[in-house]
């Protein structure tokens, strides 16, 4: 059903936060006309983007938008718009578009113009006002214009369209818990915006052997990761491949989810074999540590296979996630048009009604929560061992934050203090891995017990390493070989009770 | 023990964040002069202060630091340091004194030296250097000057100077749960701190009978509020009182700590009978809600009585606070020099090893977190009673989180972010809150029983109201009349959940 005049002007004006005059929830026609008059000319085009295209629309809308709204009308037929999803956003200044974004867009396909006019639209919060969430303030803006756009051209763009020839390839490399419940999304979405990707989606596996049969036979027959992610359906077009080459090969976005120690030699298999102009994203948990320097798997993949990389990393526990509960993430992207293009196409990729998809430019931010946060475990997990209670806690947990912060913006270019503050890579994160975790009850136990961590390791990990205590060492002797220890004083007491047997109970004598 | 001329260069240079030159934790003593010829006055004179009158140390500081050294040096017999605590704390930009403040210093008392030495030194972070933590950054600089020149004046002033006459009487409003811990902390200072504050702390008790005998005589008798606070003892200097005037009279400091149903009585009683000089803190709960508008209690508190009223929250509960556990707390104050003096005494009545108090200029700020947090707090109770598990639960913390920072910038003046992202007021207490606290259990409990809010008030609570659907429905109302319900969707589906029978099962679903 084609919408009215009034109804458009309505939601685009609530989009843009436009003044609608008065409180009313739908305007009078006349009231709609003026709202347009003042409209800006992207909240107008995307107006006209949901109207019917009706000569008396037009009579509205053309002299005032320009040729973005003859684009918008001309190409619409019908279009059932949802409700923008933004209605939590705030634009704190409205920008003119710009002519490169205008100029561009005249000649685009629908989902590259809707990209320009998301980020013509998208503009810092001023001082003055109230700033916006930016866990969820550029995932609204693309989401409300992409979904209004893709529907759109699923219905009225013919198949042959050239779009239809530039569907996008995705290779998961990695199937452990977390790369297994995040192929299950990257395929849900595959099919949903099949006007976008490519359905089938291959995901590397390392072979094993389960009861006689291989891994990746029993995954594309019965479509169950059954040694990490059991219990759980992945779609059927998600298919299994035992190499990393393979399941790269003609990929335009590439996942790298997989243990931090084997991405260094899937780097090496993969050089020279990944498409130039490809995308991929860092879902990697720790930091790369060689020579004395630490370094965000992000960065070690862009330098080894020379395509863009962003990192998504967030409050995600995976089964949660495998299970649709609701959660958030965080996509850092690098900076321009192609680091903002290169993480809308990861949020089409992976945002879902309970997966909820954030977007900050910092990728270093991003990757650094996910690593450092861990050490903050540790220090929670000791008040929980010491029955210190929540006060102390919670307290540990916001002077760890600060830690974290302080350190990423004192070595990393680029980093925003309020990735660690605001997203769900930064505090949500930080509280999901200080509640659960193996961390924080590796820590608790070291309390409770007396016993070393590698002992503990052995006991309660099945051997595995430790990722605080461990990062805990790391950021120690980067920090030393600066002469800086004694600036981050959480960190430091961490590593001096795991490491050169200070009194716990110290813990927070220094702070 | 006098220290040495290095020591002390290290210390004022560690403190003031100046380059050593080396990294050698003790400098040559050529060294030493070479530092004290670049450290900025007040660092200079810090270090000075820490001297003993020696002939060297005046050639080497006299010239560089004009009266403020020998000031210094002529006042200091002998004092043994201790480390400054502001390790973790980092100047990004050095002021000069400003003249005002040197000329105040020149004819005031130690204490009040002291004040503008840290005023002085106190800058904010520039925008291209890491920021500092706004939780500790003031209460580091303060804690260390004030530490030394109490010190100093302790061991060194006539027991007849000035400042001897000048001792600040301390009166506590209230004796509850909170309020006794409180009364507790402000008695073990007002004795550590002889030198600012009279030792006697008189706290205005609600008369009651316990087993035939008056609250006030018991506590009077017991040291001990078997009723609000069994099994602490309080400092036998903490009298109880039955009237609030009688408390208040002649008192420079006055704590309220109440519910707030009783502020509007206890305000009428004390009208006109305050010092106008005094200066007053604010530990109420809750907002104030009247005739449609919404008013943080420290605001009603220096209109009623006409005098300065800061506001003082944090990760507190009560009961850890008075087995001295660790924890943080955070006092929002007035803007300008008079805000920021009451800041650092009320700072010098409740800080100690074990509970932590920052400083951060921001009433509003700190009281909103105190109020609002109780909304995200039912929020996270409904994912508890739904099993949604801990990545929803801290999504929707964060989600909370920012909705409770954009509307208090919204609607209150001089509201900073970092109050609500990165102090204990903000962050911390919010986790405490989500993590234990009533609102969450009964939040939980609704979802699980099925049973009305105001019947699991009287199950529950023995009938006292529950704050967090109480503010919720303030808010709420707020909002509605002035349009903006929508623009935060989280608050206004934990007020239709409450209140509107809206399933609980879409609490995220507009978020």
């Amino acid at each position: 059903m084609p919408i009215d005049i009034r109804t458009a002007a309505t939601l685009a004006a609530s989009a843009y936060r436009c003044p609608l005059g008065s409180s009313s929830s739908s305007p009078s026609p006349a009231a709609a006309r003026s709202i347009f008059a003042t409209l800006p000319s992207a909240a107008a085009a995307a107006a006209a983007a949901l109207l019917r295209p009706t000569r008396s629309a037009s009579i509205h809308l053309k002299p005032r938008c320009d040729f973005l709204c003859s684009l918008a009308i001309t190409r619409t037929s019908s279009f059932v718009p949802r409700p923008p999803p933004c209605s939590s956003v705030r634009w704190t200044k409205r920008t003119p578009l710009r002519p490169t974004a205008i100029s561009a867009a005249r000649s685009a396909p629908w989902s590259i113009a809707a990209r320009y006019l998301a980020s013509a639209a998208t503009v810092g919060p001023s001082s003055s006002t109230p700033a916006s969430d930016p866990q969820t303030k550029n995932s609204a803006i693309s989401s409300f214009f992409l979904d209004a756009l893709s529907n759109m051209s699923s219905s009225s763009a013919p198949a042959s369209s050239p779009s239809a020839a530039k569907k996008l390839k995705v290779a998961i490399i990695g199937s452990g818990n977390w790369g297994s419940a995040i192929a299950r999304i990257a395929g849900i979405n595959t099919e949903r915006h099949s006007d976008v990707f490519e359905k089938d989606v291959l995901m590397y596996v390392y072979e094993e052997e389960i009861k006689g049969k291989k891994l990746t036979q029993i995954i594309n027959e019965e479509h169950e990761n059954p040694k990490y992610l059991p219990g759980v359906k992945l779609p059927a077009h998600v298919r299994a491949v035992p190499s990393a080459t393979e399941a790269a090969q003609g990929a335009h976005l590439l996942v790298f989810v997989l243990p931090h120690q084997f991405i260094g030699s899937v780097c090496k298999e993969l050089k020279g074999k990944v498409d130039p102009s490809a995308r991929a994203i860092s879902m990697i948990k720790g930091v790369d540590v060689r020579d004395g320097d630490i370094r965000i798997f992000a960065d070690v993949i862009e330098e080894a296979l020379g395509v863009d990389c962003s990192a998504l990393s967030g409050a995600n526990i995976a089964n949660e996630v495998a299970q649709d509960k609701f959660s958030e993430t965080t996509i850092g992207h690098r900076e321009g048009e192609r680091g903002r293009e290169s993480a809308e196409l990861f949020f089409r990729l992976f945002d879902t009604k309970t997966f909820k998809v954030g977007m900050i430019e910092d990728v270093a931010g991003v990757s650094l929560c996910g690593a450092l946060k861990n050490v903050v475990a540790i220090a929670a997990g000791f008040t929980d061992g010491l029955g210190w209670g929540d006060n102390a806690k919670a307290a540990v947990m916001r002077i760890g934050l600060m830690e974290m912060k302080r350190f990423s913006e004192e070595f990393f270019k680029g980093v925003k203090p309020e990735t660690f503050t605001e997203t769900s890579a930064g505090i949500a994160d930080l509280i999901t891995t200080c509640m659960g975790g193996r961390n924080r009850k590796c820590a608790e136990a070291f309390v409770k017990t007396g016993k070393p961590f590698d002992q503990l390791e052995k006991e309660l990990l099945n051997g595995q390493k430790l990722q605080g205590t461990e990062t805990a060492r790391e950021v120690h002797e980067f920090l030393k070989a600066r002469g800086k220890v004694d600036e981050y004083p959480l960190f430091r007491a961490v590593y001096s009770i795991a490491y050169e047997g200070f009194d716990v109970q110290d813990l927070t004598s220094k702070l």
